[in-house]
């Protein structure tokens, strides 16, 4: 998993918990029927809102986009140059050997259509479908945490209104349970904002973060089969390729070429 | 209708209900007078947001939407492969006898203007057209959600807002009334909040969803009527179109293939 | 005017003041002063948000509307078909007869413009912005009903802060009145938000829907001249003026052709 | 300076004023402390959000935008017509004399490059060009009144806060203070919220509409040396740059030409 | 650092504890506990938000935008119309003798381009990938503050929420502790609220300004190179490159040259 993701979730997590420690038992800060009000309110608005064979899918997408490693661009740019020179030296049907060394199915699936001779409009079409295709998944799975993160807040607003109404009913009797009264329903106001905050708005940030470094990645792969097809020389393919990426990513690319020299 | 749909909606109920009468006799929660505010209210301003045929309209369209079952986008691909096949072999007027056996009449209106020889620009004009005025009648439907969505929370303020300058105006007279007075003021938010969040928004959501997926299917009759007549290869054909596809449904696709080869 | 409007604007105004008046009297909900801030603020802020010459103009804007009736699209599908019927026959310049009969000048300026052998490009051009005009006017009159639907709570919220310090100074020299005194700070967030939600913000939506089925309408007409100055065979011209109907309409449209057949 | 802007301004001031006055003494109302975190905090986050230099020009973009007279576009229509005429008449090189008649140095740059026989391409490059940074500037004047509205509500907010902690605080010494001190703590909330609603966001709004006046006045311009330059005839100009008019205009525009014939 | 930010933030900062040191102890208003949580909670939604190495990329990204210069676009202009010069004067290789001079490397690898002779639509797509990935990088820093922007107020909310539940938990224990701890329980929201108004969004915004900036000076460089390999005359060069500039930065440029002559 995303390193940073685990850091940031257990650091909120005790960070909350030792502000609450400090001063109060954490038993005052549980309640089952707060945690059910929010979480089930959710759950349901989730159900309600997605078909019922997306959600099952949706964990499978945010697993992999959470622990699958995405290609690194700058491998990927040095593996286009190389199937570029290849390409040159050997003419295109020499890539056809190379394709059994290639682990991601999208760059294979580019090189096999190039080596095939398919035209080149096709080739962009087919694999600009195929990213479409991703960046909707990913879209999915994003959609699914600001759902939970819109929802949440609301079904903790509810739960205190609940809790409130119970309370303002019950004044009469006993004046003193009112401070307690209130504290617990307050609570589900409490739990929505933390499930909203600490967990689904920052996880659907960086879903969508993650969907663009792989759309980054797939563009790569994309304009780097339609280079190598169309013959260009490796350096104008590196030059075309070096664009994508960030700064950063760039100097590491030269210093890694820089040692290989 | 959509299971998810079904199963979000009464576990929403339910959790909600088990949540308050666990605590306190339902009773308390039922006021007719805060039920008629914020239902009043929100159908009120949908009356002055929607013309009222569209409002008439718009039930069957969500009846529709969430009803009928969407062509299942696997099955569509291997039927326009199928009709790539025949009129491969046999020539595209082959295709006017399987028209009897399509159901959908997207699909039928679709081959039928290629067998005519329609121009293919004005096919795909038409069909597009076709497409882009059920997408207008989704929105629609998904507008009104919207609206209710809109609305039911901020006529729950109202009702609250009234509630509260009737209690406070009485104050002197019975300073015991206050929390009862209360809390039937705090019932409208609490409606109004959960109309909107268990109700509106969530269908609102599902409702784009399927539009979506609609459109999806409607985009792989248009893309496949299109490849048909230019005489693509089946498995171009076949190619193209599953791109459309999410991963999922594509691997389902293959297996299918798999299984049947 | 629109039927559903007045339905929506009667009713929720009906069902306010039974909600208010079931429990207290309508007198303790006015305040000359509350309506002045509220009214008052939004009119101030309407002023200085638009020019003086076209808050007067969005009057007449607005009023058009709401009381003129659009073209009925199906009917204009069926002008356009007959006229592309006529110069099929006797020849574009025939059209020449008809304009007489004509009413919408929209429609007029179109046909006369084919008429005159104006090259199709210009048409279209000169159609496109009549229509662009139009749709910026009906922006306007709902940019004004957004605008007051804006300021009206915002000033709602300023008049209860008025009031809220009013009381708050007060509180010691006679604690017996806080609970009036703070039942009348709150009336301006009540007419705020009423003023908001029941009246500006569904008369915007309501516009903006309006004015979209005016652009569909003038859209059918441009796109019946262009298909009838290219001498389109009058079936194509209605397959493809029928595209922008609402299935809904499509159905009343065949209906309509079927009892004439 | 724009009449409605200085209407809406005092009529929203003295309302305000009238509103507090009638009854409570001003005093109550006024609190320099306040004043200073409001005002102080909004101008420090513009100076932050800002570059100084264009903190500096932005006072005299404003300015301009509420005091110069934007060119009427009935006027610029006549005026690009008689052009056209004069053009088609005497030869474009006619118009050379006219430019020292021309007050605005849009109007010459452009009719001057026509002239000039410069590339008709280059020219509505240079003037679209020209456009696009006299918007920009206007975004700029709109942007910083839309930013002194989002955080002049925000800093009422944080002085509310101090205040409370601070009433809070002493709240054992001297209960019988609690409600001025929390009358005082409020002002801070209604400062904010004055200063935006009533001055920054309304003005905000009004830029964005005189900035769409003028780009208006300018595209009249562009679209006119165009077609004067490719030699058309007058009434196809005058005919082409109608359509940028709002329908009221249009209509004062064919009185003028009626009194006028 | 630019001027601008430095004067914001040091007035924002020391109005707000004037405004407190005015009229309490600033002890009152500092509490590590609360400073812990909105710190905390928004470093912890940051890291879920980011991947880790990009956090760690963006201080140099952020100090970069903030401390370096960006280049002076009417230097930049003038620049550009000297090279223009050489180029129509000594032929474009003489452009190869005054890289040696040429400090930014954006307008070298440009320059050097065109004297390579590469072909025009190259060039101008490595210059313009190379100023998207720039803006990109802008944009992450942005995200960032923007992040923290959204996520500081909702720890805010969360740690007084935590406050408010220990009060009232406590409430039957010490009446008279009550103001006391909620004044505790509003600091955070007071931190939040601050950190989010007074440091956060305005960085976001002067990024996003200081982007903008440095985009039109790449544009520069950019229609400059194309407009010297097209060979253009240098006056045509100027023109086109001075509509990118703000009118009084254009000012100063003709005021430069006219001492230069």
């Amino acid at each position: 998993m995303d390193l940073a993701t685990v850091i940031g979730l257990v650091a909120g997590v005790v960070l909350i918990l030792w502000a609450i420690m400090s001063k109060a038992p954490i038993s005052a800060f549980i309640d089952g029927g707060s945690v059910a009000i929010v979480l089930g309110g959710s759950v349901s608005a989730a159900l309600i809102s997605f078909p019922l064979n997306r959600l099952m899918g949706i964990g499978k997408v945010v697993k992999n986009c959470f622990f699958s490693k995405p290609l690194d661009p700058v491998d990927l740019i040095e593996d286009m140059v190389k199937y570029a020179e290849v390409a040159r030296r050997d003419g295109i049907l020499a890539l056809e050997n190379l394709t059994s060394e290639i682990k991601d199915p999208f760059v294979i699936s580019g090189i096999q259509m190039a080596v095939d001779g398919t035209d080149p409009e096709l080739i962009e079409g087919i694999l600009m479908a195929e990213l479409e295709a991703v960046e909707d998944r990913h879209a999915e799975g994003k959609a699914l945490f600001d759902n939970i993160g819109k929802y949440a807040p609301a079904f903790g607003m509810v739960g205190t209104l609940i809790g409130l109404v119970i309370m303002l009913g019950n004044m009469g009797d006993d004046p003193g349970a009112i401070g307690g009264a209130m504290a617990v329903a307050l609570l589900t106001t409490l739990y929505g904002s933390l499930i909203a905050n600490l967990i689904a708005l920052p996880l659907a940030d960086k879903l969508g973060l993650r969907s663009r470094e792989e759309m980054m990645s797939k563009m790569i792969v994309i304009k780097g089969v339609m280079a190598i097809q169309s013959g260009d020389n490796p350096r104008i393919v590196e030059q075309k390729l070096t664009t994508f990426l960030p700064h950063s990513l760039r100097q590491k690319g030269e210093d890694a070429r820089a040692e290989a020299a």
